[in-house]
């Protein structure tokens, strides 16, 4: 397929971000070629529009970002044998060696040699996506488009909540951005007797409610050590799902942690963080994980499945629509930590 | 606490039983008496009913039987430490030895030397009844007596249910007795994306879909393991709760199953059951896991949870109350299976 | 590569095969082609030698047969990128289709579609060999080729052996057919704390002993139920490996474990086996488990290294050596049970 | 029984002990009474010993200290039912509470409101000690007195080694004192491929080798995350056990770890420590166990057969032994880090 098509691209090294007129990719032999319906804006995407350290050090502009996506296969290379055209698809965004011991062991998500979407290379944020057939993942037809579009950061909350057991256990999560508000509904439908949502910012807090938390936490307002033991007859929370990134709020999950829990940490806290190991550790006999990517593709099988069936609903999450064109307003209010999830669309509202 | 109390008593090898005036226990150093306030009747206790024959081969004449209840403690053995008078409480079933190589490793639901409430010892249809320190458990104040009493069935259920993954996965209760309809209700509790009930009897499969059931099938009317696999495209459930205790259930359960998947089988059947094991276990890489009483007392911290927290909501299926003297009527109703949970009430209704 | 080979081929519909000379094999774009070095003679081949009831439903002749190999890759197709010409290489021999839900979970061992070398496609029992690069296992450079053709069943061994906890386990090894052996090499080098073996074959219970058994059972002159109670306290043993497909043994194996135990079923019983589920599996909480493959590539992992640190000597199992033309003195020592691995040297000794 | 014995008694708020006649303890209902036949010390011992600022925030003297023993059981008292004047046995030092969550869900090991033996009550550095029946655990008959007496601590080794699989994984020993020497002889009897033991004092590093270690690292010698990846093909350890306490030391076990890797924490680091959870938990996917005590009594199952079985042969670790009114000698040895196990005996040589 030839011609031009709209992309959002990172277009310098510096703050922002231009919509411009680019070729279609060029779908290779194992590709196939989406015309995208429906993409959604990260956190990791924020990071690159706003030029920080760690974009710095990364990516390479000029570039197409974005990595979350749903949108129909228009056209595949001659070796591809799993996906054909028409298909309604979304895709893994973690592109992985399949040599490496991780691989060979299946687990891919923590592959040695793992290359990014959107961040290593050409993303989603434009008309059509070329990706490996291997990173491909078959939509039911009848889910919609930006429901489909955030199976990919719900897969990080499926694969932080349910790296362990849950039903029956008083789950907190910390942090509550999107993925944060996707494990509280994840953790209560999973069947956890009580989900506590700790964040600072009042809007998200609500959503966390909507989500089905059984109790928000404002972290400045209420010791969220305090309220979780008070919640739980003084023993603490039996799963702890880090997703803040924030050491003093890191530290906190490891004080409410009751002994023998788990704490599954998602977020990438931007420096060393130091954790009083012998109390809240190794006395406690406490469970650490850190959690990246989405087990492939068990976790996308769960993500569909939860979705698919209701058991979780993440409507109340998606806040925000916008043209492609419009995505300077997306970022905006991401920056403002004023929505929940805000997708683009490609082809206009 | 001297004196006399009303029970019904298995009073002789036959059939039937008989309200009689008795002592009321005498409590040992490490036992508390407990008057109860809700007793209700297990499939257990229908086979001693009915004199069947392993309740000619095991239970010893005249006792009193009964072993799920929910009650007040009135008095305690001088030893007793972690109970006190006035607690409201019910009691795991098995009293086991703390000293075979199961209890020493934590594995208490299958002792080698278990006894149990109301079989091998005097049980709970009464005012009455005197157990071990060791078997109590402390129920939530505000719990409701009748759901307090059915703990123990819950936890039967609980133990099958969550012995493994639950989560987005597809799972087929087979035998929608009051077990298997607990059972309906936790797995859709814990997060199954679909619940196949299966059973002959209608107005049980009506109470399975109360309890959630995304399908229920009459195994009689269409061919439960093509149904399963048309709603899995093809591919079978990924776990198979087998409640039914039939041969030919059971088999279905294991044609019905995925590859990798997972049989938790609860139910005792009369006989010795053929299976294709080349086939139905080793090619298709099954789990098959034979579920016993409740992990003692993990399972019973799922169950009260999942109750309390109203994620499992078990009030359909207790669909009939009776004042113990009534208790013809209860079994009666066991014997036809048009009922639920039916719960005795030695205090009056 | 064109040419010639010799090749042993399962040449018509009866019993035994013929060595001919055929065509090498062509290579096709994702595959290798393998000089066979060493390769050597599973069960499987026996059964399809000897034209058994399964392998007339299920192999179609002519085709060369034989599964398990090491060699030298001396081609590769154009789009391979794993393997290069020069790699020292066995190969797992289910080729599976990356598309069912098994595969996408990871658990390519139990894929909906496998397909197996040497008996739905051309074998090894021959000069050359031409396989898909997903299959390829390189293996260190100073691995003895005979050991190395030998790890595809040990694989079997190791999958049955080590799916649950060995350390410290009483572990009972049911049938020393070849994968036994290594079995109880296998136990013992993980920690088993005793190691029983148990067959008919006194010829085999000896290799057993030089493979590390604690203790070996002849199952006809000795009762092997009692004997293992008799070494376990009483309690029985933690693990049974069932490798003899024997129905009697496998009772056997069901009566000897104890509560909570672990029996995993490697064999295949030629018809339904009757088991007593509820004394047998329910009430002692047995899991039971069916092995087939190996996990890809985990259990090739452990294998290699298995092998590699001489934790496992596999050297007492491997008692013959025989040039590919003197094939039939192979299978007549199969069949008498008087060997443990037979190994083929298409090369010449 | 009634008397006086020999203590060793922590007598005064500063360093050192005392010898002294005290009373032979009184035995409560459910305690037995053990005259001490070998007593070793532990690390613990000398922190007490040297009254460094933990000891002083903990313990209070006067009263006898040690917890290790092995002995004969000379008294029961009145409610005693699992042990029997005569029985040679060992003790679990935890005194629990039986309550609590973790208690009641089997994890006695992190038990809210744990008590330790010879720390917050009377311990075994004398000739005879009381202890609850409940922490009893009865040896072999043929077990040798002092390797009876380590398996306390051969309990920390086996909990940590053991929280997971280690059959063909390459493990790191971080921290040679006598519980990582004890590691290393755990980890090779379990079926590690490679077990790397790294610590800066040569005489341990030389036992190291005695119990094992495949390849010994003194860590100022040469760089050991370097080392560990060399032998590693660059992918690093399976499993880390850090037994060091040495924030370094603890770091460099984060940084030779491999993705989705498993690092077991025993020791107590006295300060918080700063690790980097973005680079080496979160993206490498790893998990972190805090290790304490001994599973009860899971754990001393599996150290009483590992050591019956002679699959670990403990004998190299034990390397001095005195008369309790030598512990001076014991103590001085244990500073000086010259020392495996040193074992008390309270009977004389």
């Amino acid at each position: 397929m030839n011609g031009k098509m709209k992309a959002l691209v990172k277009h310098y090294e510096g703050e922002g971000a231009q919509l411009q007129e680019v070729d279609i990719p060029v779908v290779g032999k194992q590709e196939v070629l989406i015309e995208v319906e429906a993409t959604s804006i990260c956190g990791t995407d924020v990071h690159i529009y706003n030029w920080d350290d760690w974009s710095k050090s990364r990516v390479k502009p000029p570039y197409v970002f974005g990595h979350e996506f749903a949108g129909k296969v228009v056209a595949i290379g001659e070796s591809v044998q799993r996906v054909s055209v028409g298909d309604y698809v979304s895709a893994e965004t973690h592109i992985v060696c399949y040599r490496c011991p991780q691989c060979l062991t299946g687990n891919y998500h923590i592959c040695e040699n793992t290359e990014i979407i959107g961040v290593d290379r050409q993303g989603c944020f434009a008309e059509y996506v070329a990706l490996p057939e291997e990173n491909i993942w078959i939509n039911p037809n009848d889910m919609e488009k930006d429901i489909a579009s955030i199976q990919e950061p719900m897969g990080n909350a499926v694969h932080t909540v349910l790296n362990g057991e849950v039903a029956g256990k008083n789950v907190a999560i910390i942090g509550c951005g999107p993925i944060g508000l996707m494990a509280v509904g994840v953790a209560k439908a999973a069947g956890a007797s009580q989900v506590f949502a700790l964040d600072v910012n009042p809007y998200r807090l609500e959503l966390a409610k909507q989500m089905g938390a059984t109790t928000v936490v404002h972290s400045l307002e209420e010791d969220p050590v305090q309220k979780v033991k008070s919640l739980t007859v003084g023993h603490g929370a039996d799963v702890v799902c880090e997703m803040s990134g924030h050491p003093v709020a890191m530290d906190q999950g490891f004080k409410m942690i009751t002994n023998g829990g788990r704490v599954s940490i998602l977020s990438l806290p931007v420096k060393p963080v130091t954790l009083d190991v012998t109390n809240d550790i190794v006395f406690k006999g406490v469970r650490v994980e850190g959690i990246t990517g989405r087990k492939m593709f068990e976790t996308w099988q769960q993500v569909s499945r939860l979705l698919h069936s209701k058991q979780v609903d993440v409507k109340p999450i998606i806040t925000h629509h916008f043209a492609l064109e419009d995505f300077e307003k997306g970022f905006q209010l991401m920056n403002e930590g004023k929505c929940g999830k805000v997708v683009l669309h490609p082809k206009g509202l």
